[in-house]
């Protein structure tokens, strides 16, 4: 595929939203696909029959897919793209598109092939199939991309890089849509006779359901896939987002790198973001206060922080406010915010009163999916007051005020994936904590990788 | 064994004390054992030959202990307990004591198979043998005594489980000191020919040593030697405390059940004794504050409090102390207990602002005998200040100010024997949080067994 189509393709794809169906996407997905044997397949004269087959060979043959998809992802330390960034003429901006080209189509190709490996009924989701082909042709576009040989090419590839990432942007929303309707439809049958009763495909309840191997299969299935595929995108969008960052002559940043990030003021900027949020919602909010090392500053990546914070503090203020419904600010409980400094890592905690979190909820709360609002008319894609206003501070984020759905999961995905983690201790009855750990980009130890 | 020698035998092994030695133990223990074959296998003349095999004969007849050990334990529920003890006659005394005279031969016999799997250097521990022996006498002598049928009966009994508690309090110091011993002199040696350097019997650090399942066997084999060992003794205690106190009239009190408990008065009691302790050391101490559900009152057993809470303020204490030795007592961070009480729980956090807990540590302060104080001469059996100081107060505890050695990990080992558990979150560079949870006793859902 040549550039020339690129912008047409983009519109392509920008028009369908997220209405797409195979049917529709057959003629787009099948420019891409090798189709040697189709006729072989298409036994029928019935013309939809033949175009269901067409459309499963399409996502059938894939060569060029499947041998990205053989190749090893080449992941760099933060370090590297620290230092590698630093060059005063324009070579770096030419190896960084360069390493680009070559990793981009490895990672989505494992991403494809994670699609693939979804149950049926989950691959067959009109939202999931969606983001599926949206990989596809993502592959593709990069896949013919010419050879980057000057900084002409290098400026090119970045514009397709700055669309594909605009492209991409609702994914996180797409993907808890398409897993909330599979929730309702895919139950999980058992083999023994006595357990005749089909079972929810997210069920934890492990005590009353004998057979849970099969139901963990299940859940695990689903939970890698999205951890994988929420976490490669977050690298991959931190490695895009780096190589169009590092053309700006921001102070104190290589690329994406703050190299003096104040962890307090990320922390205030979204404390400040979920009590005007609140305010808007509830007409109060509790106050937020900060303790610890409110000085430290060090080298770091926002973008997922921008992610994490508003989902742990929008729980936190919400639960709060729930809790004390009869308060107004001033007697309201505040959320108590430390911030821990060290050599190796550093860790938030945010500690809350708003009265903790059920026992029976603690095993669900971080199962993507679930969700305390969940017959809430804010849940649904129609009514995105919270995303939206999120949205317009800030793009990574789309989780509504009530949270649980994906904000959770992902949250602790991420920290995961930077070398750190996300644990909770609830005090039923007082309030909630929540430690986000996360290692320094510039530790002696072992970093993360991108 | 009948009743008559209790107190010569008694008074036996108090004089011995921890000085017990398997050959000057021989006379006694034999006195227990079936030695059917004994001539069988003496085939020296040698006399210390022969007394050697005549110790190892004592330990491996012993069949009145192989049909108790067969046999499964009973366990109550504090429920029961409570319910049971509520007579107005004297039957609640005399049906206590029967049950105790069946099952804690049963629960000692499970123990001594506990000492007998062992490796074979940690049961020849003087230490480890000593308790080893305890267990083996206090089977004897429980097994022999006649069955009870009336209340005279029950007060002899009494008497011989009072006896038996106050021989068995030092116990937890005595394997302490054992397993501190073996910890030097044990070795887990390498299958693997690329791998001869012996390894070190406790080691975590699993990344530097490939062959961990070698490690992790022994480290697993005594980690649940000890929290097997530890609890039963907890349960035994228990029990046996609560059948005595059955007799005392002590109001809003069923046996060993406060039927009021104020959590915040055993927090306070531990607080003020720690608080003592520290300035009588330091010449300062940290403010220790209350929050959160002060007044909830429930029905709970204070013993196991009495040893957690003093190990878990100590630790707090001497982490404040030491990382703001500058400070004064009005100016260093005062330590904050949250209590939080609920249906189904209840929990105590103790946050200190001590510093953390250093990375490479937190995998290891939960390991036996893993001291941060290892050489000082605080932790050897010569220079017991504050377990002296502390057995004043409360014989339940006897770990020395410093201490990791054996405090968190029985504390978590009692946790969760409770029902419930301990968990640490660290701060590195500000504090540590420790999160005690245990089940109520009388809570609608399932509760522990003693």
């Amino acid at each position: 595929m040549s550039l020339s189509c690129l912008s047409s393709t983009r519109q392509m794809f920008r028009n369908s939203g997220s209405t797409f169906t195979p049917s529709k996407l057959l003629g787009m997905v099948s420019n891409y696909s090798s189709r040697p044997h189709n006729h072989r397949l298409d036994l029928s004269n019935d013309s939809s029959t033949r175009e269901r087959n067409q459309t499963v060979i399409s996502y059938y043959n894939q060569s060029a897919i499947d041998s990205a998809a053989a190749k090893p992802s080449v992941r760099l330390t933060p370090a590297t793209i620290m230092y590698t960034g630093r060059s005063t003429d324009s070579s770096h901006a030419l190896k960084s598109a360069q390493y680009l080209q070559k990793e981009l189509p490895v990672r989505i190709a494992h991403r494809i092939a994670g699609f693939r490996n979804l149950p049926f009924i989950v691959g067959c989701n009109p939202a999931v199939l969606s983001v599926h082909e949206m990989y596809i042709r993502a592959f593709h576009i990069l896949n013919d991309f010419p050879p980057i040989q000057d900084m002409k090419d290098e400026a090119e590839f970045s514009l397709l890089i700055e669309n594909l990432l605009d492209d991409f942007k609702y994914v996180v929303t797409q993907l808890a849509e398409g897993f909330k309707a599979c929730k309702k439809h895919i139950k999980v049958s058992c083999q023994n006779d006595d357990m005749n009763e089909p079972r929810d495909f997210y069920s934890q309840d492990k005590r009353s359901f004998p057979h849970y191997f099969v139901t963990t299969q299940q859940e695990d299935l689903a939970r890698q896939f999205l951890d994988r595929t929420l976490t490669s995108r977050l690298g991959i969008r931190m490695l895009a987002t780096h190589h169009l960052a590092l053309s700006d002559n921001k102070p104190n940043h290589v690329g994406i790198i703050n190299l003096t990030m104040r962890i307090k003021d990320v922390v205030e900027k979204w404390a400040d973001f979920v009590t005007r949020l609140a305010q808007d919602k509830y007409g109060k909010a509790p106050r937020i206060k900060l303790s610890g090392h409110i000085n430290a500053t060090f080298p770091y990546i926002q973008l997922p922080l921008d992610y994490i914070f508003p989902e742990i503090l929008k729980n936190a203020v919400r639960a709060t406010i729930e809790t004390h419904s009869d308060q107004n600010e001033n007697t309201m409980p505040p959320i108590q915010i430390t911030i821990a400094n060290n050599d190796i890592d550093f860790i938030v905690r945010i500690s809350d009163r708003g009265g903790g979190i059920s026992h029976h909820l603690m095993t669900k709360i971080m199962q993507y999916n679930f969700s305390t609002a969940d017959d809430s008319t804010e849940v649904g894609m129609d009514n995105h007051l919270f995303s939206n206003m999120m949205e317009l501070s800030n793009s990574t984020t789309s989780g509504p005020m009530h949270g649980y759905g994906f904000g959770l999961p992902t949250s602790r995905a991420y920290a995961e994936y930077l070398g750190g983690g996300l644990s909770i201790q609830s005090l039923q009855g007082i309030g909630t904590d929540v430690y986000l750990r996360l290692k320094h980009i510039d530790s002696k130890s072992e970093s993360f990788r991108i």
